[in-house]
């Protein structure tokens, strides 16, 4: 691929997330990469679904990328459900019991395991909806008319 | 403009939607335009504020626009405010008493008169935020990724 060079190629991460994307699309849900639920913590994938559901996935493309985080745990007071997505390679077995699995790629992605649900509480989902929301225009306002940037 | 030519050249109230979202974007409004908040409506901008606040604008560009718009009452109930935009030369005593104004052009925009400001109630503020944070992110993977789009 020429784009192997370019600065701007994307993160082996970053490569599975597309793929979650997609997928997740196909489950009528919206979705958000890189979002920041509150100040100090942002995930990898934050997904809106046609009900309000809140999911959000963490994509590991390594047993040393998984190792070096030590947030993960943050993360599941703020999803209804919680994934982890690695490629077919990872060794699965490193990840703890109680999250949901999904084996992904850069084109697609398959949901193995479910977790258990954890819904929000609603304060917080109204938050988290409405941070979701104006993030998701910004990006949108930005790239549509970058002029808007201030 | 070469643009003027291209088939995709923006109509005259798309140019004011333009200004209109640049300058809410100064207030700390996050935008969206061309917004359906339910089936069989459609409404030029809805920005959403920094504490959730909702508002609608719709752009008129001419007399004819206006007096084209025979559903602009019913945009009332999907706000917490509600605002006209047209440029300089719009003939603004047309304009109903109790609605907001913004003057408006393809670069920039001011807010000449806020309306009455009339809450939304929870459940559909709540509705409305999930709807517009949806639209938004779909929109936003489909310009980011055009092959997830199905």
């Amino acid at each position: 691929m020429p784009d192997d060079l370019s600065p701007s190629m994307p993160r082996p991460g970053q490569l599975l997330a597309r793929g979650v994307c997609r997928h997740l699309r196909t489950h009528g849900f919206a979705v958000l990469e890189e979002f920041s639920p509150e100040r100090g913590k942002r995930v990898d994938v934050m997904a809106l679904g046609p009900k309000g559901e809140i999911w959000v996935v963490e994509c590991k493309s390594s047993r040393a990328d998984f190792n070096s985080d030590a947030k993960w745990e943050g993360y599941l007071d703020w999803a209804d459900r919680y994934f982890w997505a690695v490629d077919e390679a990872f060794p699965t077995d490193l990840l703890p019991d109680g999250t949901g699995l999904i084996i992904a790629d850069a084109y697609d992605a398959e949901i193995l395991r479910f977790g258990p649900e954890s819904r929000l509480a609603g304060a917080r989902r109204r938050a988290l909806t409405q941070r979701f929301a104006r993030h998701a225009a910004l990006r949108l306002q930005g790239l549509r008319d970058p002029e808007a940037i201030i």
